[in-house]
């Protein structure tokens, strides 16, 4: 899967959208230039435009995501498209249908676009490779978070949303706070930032969910792993809190959510080693009191909710922009 | 939530329908009005109309009812909107997210209106007024019913029903049978009929549920409590039946559903003591045997499918009502 | 039940599709035919057509099914139907609403047609002999499947698929290979094939499952049971797997998996007894290795990829069909 490119056709144009991993600074900036005009169309009166018309997309959910299956009906909506959403897990999987078989039967319905979010690391890629390898180039694959591996357009929504409020990546110093090892959030967000040029990235978090030698889990990526918050925050100009997952909570990693609290939880008084006009952003769903304080998280440095909106936005880029390009993966 | 009135702008028009009470009889009256012509476009051959064209609905259904969840999806297609169902018990309700950053999650994906139900009373009132807070007046919010307190649609589609067949409110008799106490439903058409100026409205059931201080539940509305079913039948123009709740059934309150159908269930005897062309209602799902006899629930006199088609012109007419306004309520 | 044909208005034109059961050859062909302009529709850039605008149209799934869902959610949309999902199992068949009350509302919601799969053989009849008993035969029903008795848009989609390959009925020799007479999928087929003039046609599974009475199930059909899978292969110009129901899978009636496979899995060998150019068809979804072989089901005999495709249009041609007929049945 790493030498080839099965994200991109022969003239380099976006057929699939698999990972942050692999796409080039060109191309990150034209799937975020490309989302500008879409936060427009969501003010409109009548907030769709026909790009989509008539093209069948299909939520494929093998694990379930109300909150992010949501963000992209509405957006494959707002494109005219019409949507099918499928929780694949109550229906053909317990019929004991591969994985391969339920995406010959979709595509064989004349699907244009699949959204899969799945447990399984690699499942996205696996459906783009069947498709190419069975001849089915024209039907576009959309990576909505794979186990521990990729969640590229909440990476994309994110470097938007920096993007829209910072401007210039190569100035920055941003910190990610949490398990960031764990986290195919954390995973995109990296590859992205490294790939736009941000100079200082620091990984911030304890040693029991974020090893030193986490500095190595993206190659060439500037990356600094902080166990010390102060020292994380210090001068920063992006927080990035992510959330704790419930899994994480009662195990032998951390003693309780209270000491996570204390030592990692974003409060306003260690938001205020970083620079004064630092934003501070967060994937959603939040644990309040966990890994971030309900002050800071309704607080004025708060961009948590422009995240959201900004994801409709790139989500609609990413699709219309797929749905224009055709042919085999590199 | 009493002494200001966040269903109304400051020109006292609809932005949220959270409950009859505190909506004057002009109110009520327009809303019917303009449901009248939607039960026209219902019989035509393209059943649709564009005024919510572009609009983005959000079933907020955080108790599941499919039931009512697809006359307010049927109304709002019908009015083009793109419709996005949520289901929020198997969702981030899971995962701990408040309903409040749910609530700003989906706005912040510019929804147009959310349609609530929820288990607690009030939940669509604490919807309207964070939006209020947080500067986003232009989100309408109609309460699907919440906990014990209100469920407007369907107060509003039993007089639309009532005024069909009856024309003028202040000369009818109307009966409410069963367990009005406990009941969302009973509670908006007793706001509903006291507001539009009937002049006697009768409570009718065991003493268990509806003890006789049932009479002052609403204020300076013209109750009165009947515990034996001939009283209350008597001479009424319109029977309004109520569901009985499941957890009514086997309990302390009740013998048995044999002894209340004995006592109060609506079978062609006791329906012969009301006025020869009175009109029997229920809200559905109908227990027969139990609160309505099946000879009664099939018989001429019952205008119980009727109520279910007025249903989606009443829904459509307070969607498309409060589409058409904006700004905070008083 | 068997004396009138529900489907069927005065003029002979369908209003339900209930059964194959039922339907001359005419009817049939004439269904086949309106489909093939839909296989076009679905390869167009703008997948959908104008014939259902403004139509409600209810899946209303008493038994869970993602997959056939799917396509007829698919193929209304396409048709530019409103649709409406319901699953009502975890609805008010929970609150112990019977099946006619359910249709009654939905009808009473103006719906256009009803797409009903239900565990009980039957119900799409009583739904469609309740509304013409009702007075609403402007509503159409589409069987989706019923209990163990017919599955007709399977049975036809797959004669749409032998046409196509195939050609001409009368000529063919067609096997149909697994637990037939407890198939709603191979009864629909049966009858299809039988009306269709198909001279010969073999029943092949063990006596376990296919006892020899099983050449009567279909009266005047030209069917033979062959216990001996080389028997029931050599020669013919179509085979059709079935899917080995999990039920039958660990129960008194086979001794295992494994051996189900050894005897009846369709194995490249055992295909080779058939004609060189014969086709392989499956419903879905596939166990492999228990019914079928990878290597068969991925081989160039198979068709079925085309045979989902062609249920789509075939669903299609069913709806658009009905949409333009009205009546009472015969």
């Amino acid at each position: 899967m790493k030498t080839a490119n099965p994200q991109l056709n022969e003239h380099g144009e976006l057929i699939h959208l698999l990972s942050i991993e692999g796409l080039s600074r060109d191309i990150l900036h034209a799937i975020l230039d490309r989302a500008a005009p879409f936060t427009a169309v969501a003010e409109r009166e009548v907030k769709k435009v026909p790009l989509l018309r008539g093209k069948s997309v299909f939520n494929l959910f093998f694990e379930n995501s109300t909150r992010t299956r949501t963000t992209f009906e509405i957006a494959a909506k707002r494109l005219s498209a019409d949507v099918i959403n499928l929780n694949i897990n109550t229906s053909s999987a317990a019929k004991g249908e591969s994985l391969l078989d339920t995406v010959d039967n979709l595509a064989a319905m004349q699907a244009d676009m699949f959204v899969v979010r799945h447990a399984a690391s690699g499942a996205p890629y696996l459906i783009a490779q069947h498709l190419a390898a069975t001849g089915r180039n024209h039907i576009h694959v959309v990576n909505a978070g794979d186990g521990r591996h990729s969640h590229p357009t909440q990476g994309l929504l994110d470097m938007y949303t920096i993007r829209h409020y910072k401007r210039d990546f190569t100035q920055l110093t941003v910190a990610v706070v949490g398990d960031i090892l764990h986290s195919r959030v954390a995973r995109s967000q990296l590859h992205a930032l490294s790939t736009l040029g941000v100079p200082e990235i620091r990984l911030v978090g304890p040693q029991t969910l974020l090893p030193t030698y986490a500095a190595q889990m993206i190659e060439n990526a500037p990356l600094r792993v902080c166990h010390d918050i102060s020292e994380g925050l210090r001068g920063a100009d992006v927080v990035m809190t992510l959330r704790l997952q419930n899994e994480r909570m009662n195990g032998a990693l951390l003693p309780s959510t209270q000491e996570y609290f204390k030592s990692y939880g974003l409060t306003p008084e260690k938001l205020a080693l970083a620079k004064p006009d630092a934003i501070v952003m967060h994937p959603g769903p939040m644990n309040r009191g966990v890994e971030i304080d309900s002050s800071v998280a309704d607080g004025c440095q708060a961009v948590i909710l422009p995240q959201v909106t900004f994801g409709i936005a790139v989500r609609m880029a990413v699709m219309s922009m797929l749905a224009g390009t055709s042919g085999a993966g590199q």
